[in-house]
């Protein structure tokens, strides 16, 4: 994909005004492996994060800890690489599938989800 | 799993203190059919709908828009089963896996990211 230098810098406007934000004026990103379906984790976009994450193909966040825009991988190299996105039926989350370079979370763990509390990991 | 009258009212308080909520006092929940993996929808809970949900096995969420408690069905006759609960590493996402009758959305669709923007639905 084009590097995000040469795109448009706002998001599409048909697309922003689909979205209902938080708030803070944000949106929930599910992120799920493309290949094994596992969900990997559950992020925070604004606009920006959203348009930078189409046009790059990498996966860009806003961090709500931090307050500040956060591509996953740049410090830890585990990089998160588009493959498909969906929004749902009233706007306020997305669905991305990914190809998961490492480990998802920061915990060094696959997954985010890895501490059950109903149920049998095994059985998931 | 007993009728939710039976048990007691207040969330386990060991879970509760894992939450880290929104300012509205909610954690996103992430549902996942149990048997395919696809991603159905994405909810909300408070502290009660989660201790419903896990109470009767039927998935509980709040209702943003209608401010109030939603017993996923009990309209459209489309239930939630739990099968699994995760929480994430930092308390504010939940991953539940159900067994999903019907539609998961109030659109009739069987998911609520029928919407793709990017990348092919086949490739999903």
């Amino acid at each position: 994909m084009a590097d995000v230098t040469d795109l448009p810098d706002r998001l599409e406007p048909s697309l922003a005004a689909r979205l209902k934000r938080t708030a803070d004026g944000l949106v929930a990103a599910i992120v799920q492996d493309h290949d094994t379906g596992e969900v990997l984790m559950l992020g925070w976009m604004d606009d920006e994060a959203l348009r930078r994450t189409i046009a790059e193909g990498r996966v860009t966040y806003w961090s709500r800890s931090r307050q500040e825009y956060w591509r996953k991988g740049d410090t830890s190299g585990h990089t998160q690489h588009l493959r498909t996105l969906a929004l749902d039926c009233d706007g306020d989350a997305l669905l991305l599938t990914v190809d998961q370079v490492g480990a998802a979370c920061h915990t060094g763990t696959r997954t985010c989800f890895s501490d059950v509390l109903v149920g049998d990991e095994a059985d998931r």
